[in-house]
């Protein structure tokens, strides 16, 4: 690492760090800034700096958004009636894309996991609760991942939800198991939604 | 992407410019700054605004620089009567890993390409002449990839360095015809340096 200047060495540390990038391919990246002009590198570095300044979570379904309250909670062509609820906000895009989901959602943040430490307290279960009482939510579409962290969330969300006299479903099973909902297709996607069954 | 909110939308466009980063990867890499603390995320804004504030070419040698002069072209350690001229900055990170040269450097930015419309005139030909005036070279070595238009330019320089009484030498043939100087192993650079032939 020595032969780099500093700048380009330290952009290059920065680079390393993303998920997927290796040492090769953040040097690779770091030239291509380089023989960026002025305002094309300023452009990404703003674009980054934006994304910070701008991106907080919704304080209704706690999805990411840039306005006070996100676009899906504040739209009148939503059924108030369902609430979908979600791990990721990634999971969220995943299921817009279907365009055929047209309810809320509830981001958690996570998934109940004692092997990580991770309790309902940690993720956004008690908040879950105060917006199905806000919206008077007759279903509630559980649509955690299905593997062994998700679908005990799901089951202990299920005995939470159910006494309140909601209906409470998860996604059918056209996901395959150990499978991860933000990079399904759109038709297992679909098939997901349309198959849901009571739990 | 309108299912995306519009600054990670914004991230996601500049990410996929970047070489070899597709809009799946892009999406990753926007993500991953979303889950970056503030300080972090500024950190990799910084880098990148730093990398074009800070680094600039060197006068003389034409290599990328965040010193007025860079650190080879004032070294009293480098031997002054050898210059090695390549095509790019990241050539030199090539060479310099080796640990086996310790001369001078010319970068110049090219070669020349008829096809491309790049002639003398368009790469740091005749900044390479003024160069070796002053530093009394010796010898020079061509270190121009291996391919048509390196051998091209390595020719015309040869050709015009010669009659001023200056040891023309070239990279021995260890690098594969076809190859990218900047992707050989030092091994291969090693004997390409050790075993360079006067043209």
């Amino acid at each position: 690492m020595s032969y780099y200047i500093q700048p380009l060495k330290n952009l290059i540390t920065e680079f390393a760090k993303m998920p997927g990038i290796g040492r090769k391919s953040a040097q690779r990246l770091a030239y291509y800034v380089l023989s960026l002009d002025d305002n094309q590198a300023l452009a990404l570095a703003r674009a980054i700096e934006k994304l910070k300044e701008e991106v907080h979570l919704c304080p209704k379904c706690f999805n990411i958004t840039d306005l006070e309250v996100c676009e899906i909670c504040t739209s009148p062509k939503r059924e108030q009636s369902t609430v979908c609820v979600v791990e990721n906000p990634k999971d969220i895009i995943a299921i817009e894309k279907t365009r055929e989901y047209r309810g809320l959602y509830h981001v958690l943040h996570g998934v109940i996991s004692p092997m990580d430490g991770v309790g309902p307290e940690d993720i956004k279960v008690k908040e879950l609760l105060v917006r199905l009482g806000e919206v008077n939510a007759e279903e509630v579409i559980l649509a955690m991942n299905p593997n062994i962290e998700g679908e005990a969330t799901a089951m202990y969300l299920s005995r939470l939800i159910k006494p309140l006299g909601i209906k409470v479903t998860r996604l059918a099973r056209g996901i395959p198991m150990g499978g991860e909902l933000e990079f399904a297709d759109e038709y297992t996607l679909v098939s997901a939604l349309k198959g849901r069954v009571e739990i």
